[in-house]
């Protein structure tokens, strides 16, 4: 319905251009990924990462304007299990590499989220925005 | 590994049964349960359900003597999407309806978490508890 | 140090303004807050929804360029505790209204949360964007 | 209102004891504990710790037959801060020791999480279980 667009559209500051609300709901989707699913048991398991991987994508993909949203959780850096009952880990940041495509108006923006090692951190950017 | 499993026994207090046991560890799976995942953006579309339901199993199923984890979302309370871009719920309690099947030595549990019409609750309690 | 800063740029496309930079920041926060809390236990004490508040607002004033965080819970909508054990809420998007200033260079942006009865929807906003 | 409690014990199985169900119920809190707060931004700014230590015990206080909630978050293990904008943490489990403490019917529970250097885990325990 596009009468609930308009609606959203009266809250915001009017300087606001489409590019600007591209990246502002990408924006929003690194945060809440980072924020939702840190903490979540992992493991090397295969089965595990891809139920993770499409949670991740498929929730997340339902916020407002999102095109596609691409998680890959990093095998290679959670240690090798299950040898004993408390071998497994919890999910962080620098497991994970998203990008989220978001579409407003003609402004396609990708913005993205992953560990850095330069920076030691975990690093939310905008990779690309382009008119499409 | 055996060792493991005996240098943590020895936090526990000595008169905690294998009964009390096998709920303790459930219990944990259910409060994580409801806390992680609380939030998380939800649609009635089927794969969305469906990946949120393995990625909470499965997840949940790495923590320490965890036989098993099941979890249904229910679709039916979840409104009908998407006709806009602002239609799509986040997860709540009330929609869950999880199964927490733990062994401790020579003990099942069984553990559930739903929703109580009758007590507008999202209740969590112990279903059963069995020698095996 | 400068130097961190200028490492992070050079992963942000080269056509970023100081503008799309400020809303991006803030943008973050809003869906982290959003998606950290939301399920947390809440009630009417004022002391609960005053710890709340400002574990909400320090926390989240910690990530980068944030130079204000301000959110109130509103109790009205929270029922009247505590008559029995079970008589208590988890806090939902639509008790909160949540304000983040951000500024990156010349640029200070205030993002908002909250909840828009005309759309019932707890809508995220830019609410205003200007130069300094 | 007794009533509830009533109507909420029916669900549990029959053969559960006071001491079992007092464990249930503060297991779930340190699951919950967990799963809530990891991943919230944090710093050595002691006004940081208290607000995240005020707001971890006291929504966790809210939940049935809690009597009383605990957390210490460890600033030694936080990197000093604030250095650039990038410089701070987000909550580990391994920063925090909670203690919950339950009581149900003449049983009173003292659960605890904290990290444990042997295991290199943070381990949830059954401290301690009395009659009253």
């Amino acid at each position: 319905m596009r009468d609930v667009e308009e609606i959203a559209k009266k809250y915001f500051d009017k300087s606001v251009t489409d590019r600007e609300r591209a990246i502002f709901e990408g924006a929003i989707t690194l945060g809440a990924l980072y924020h939702q699913f840190t903490g979540t048991p992992v493991s090397r398991d295969p089965r595990v990462i891809q139920a993770l991987e499409d949670a991740m994508e498929r929730s997340m993909a339902l916020q407002p304007y999102r095109e596609k949203v691409e998680v890959k959780i990093d095998a290679q850096v959670i240690g090798r299990s299950k040898r004993h009952p408390y071998d497994y880990e919890t999910l962080r940041g620098s497991m994970v590499d998203a990008k989220v495509q978001t579409r407003y108006g003609r402004t396609r923006a990708i913005l993205r989220m992953r560990h850095v090692p330069e920076l030691r951190y975990t690093l939310m950017y905008i990779e690309k925005v382009e008119e499409i």
